[in-house]
């Protein structure tokens, strides 16, 4: 019932997260008829951030500069690195509150059957980091997925042999859930029970 | 903590309808972390709907052609014309799909304040498609607002002077509401209640 156009769009739409068919008809009908301005902003926004957002050379999470706004705050605790599977994990631990540390983004975990290994997750540059700060301790914040926690090990082992105390986040976040759809208050108690590992 | 990219784009999803500063977190981290391609497709459709997509020249809902698909199709009633306020109202109505005639969209409704009035509203162009087309009954289904009353009202008063009998659609649909929210079964029973007027 929608002329091509508009149906492309529609279809477009419900490549956002958590947008069915009717949200979807909803907001093409609204930028259509009501905010063209607005929908012709976030083309160009889209189209930029698309073209110029890359990865921070200290801690891989997304930014359009050399290094985040995070790596370049003398304010953050530097003996203190959080190790985490996706910059959308970094922003839910920021939104917590209690972690005061630094970062590093993995960009994923270990996935031998899709190929991904330590390479692919900047394990070299993570433990360059160690080499060359004073991080006393890591904590490790992968998803409690098998294939987190296997990352997790992984990271560990590697971390030890620097004379690093590596930590994990405790596990009030359910098992088999995604990091970065848990609410703050059981992110920051999984932070403050943490256990040596 | 987002760069100033991620953050405009952030800002530029809140103008879809529903999306707060969370979810529009989320769609932000998720299209540019994980699928720039459906990003970079949403963004080129929204340009191109945005230029192309103009109005019907018979019943001046949104499409890209000269007419739409409802005003081609040969099997929809030419003897019944449904009268609306905006595009989203003839998606709802033919969703509680009870409805068989054809529509004519007002884009609007009448609104002195607003400096709206007939013109703005193509009622010219309506009156005309009542002197050319075999219509034999004008159901206005504005919405029960001030404004939509007021807009049934007045054409009503035109229409009438044509020898077409008119109708509005019944109050099922809750004072106040806008119908493009409405369910499909009290739209349905909207419908199948109406009243000569
Ligand atoms: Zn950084
Ligand atoms: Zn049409």
């Amino acid at each position: 019932m929608f002329s091509p156009l508009i149906e492309n769009l529609i279809q477009a739409l419900r490549c956002l997260p958590g947008v069915g068919p009717k949200s979807a008809q909803r907001m093409a009908m609204h930028l259509l008829e009501r905010d063209r301005e607005a929908a012709a902003q976030l083309a160009e926004r889209l189209t930029l951030a698309i073209e110029k957002v890359g990865h921070c050379s200290k801690c891989r999470t997304m930014t359009e500069a050399e290094t985040c706004a995070l790596c370049d705050n003398p304010n953050r605790d530097a003996s203190v690195l959080c190790v985490v599977e996706t910059p959308a994990d970094v922003l839910a631990i920021e939104q917590a509150g209690n972690f005061h540390g630094r970062y590093f983004v993995l960009l994923g975990h270990l996935s031998p059957i899709d190929g991904v290994g330590p390479g692919d997750l900047g394990i070299d540059l993570l433990m360059s980091r160690l080499d060359s700060e004073p991080v006393e301790e890591l904590i490790i914040a992968t998803n409690p997925t098998v294939e987190g926690e296997a990352t997790a090990q992984f990271i560990a082992e590697r971390a030890r042999g620097k004379g690093v105390k590596v930590s994990r986040i405790a596990h009030g976040v359910p098992i088999g859930g995604e990091l970065e759809y848990i609410d703050g208050g059981t992110l920051a108690h999984a932070f403050s029970s943490r256990q040596v590992i």
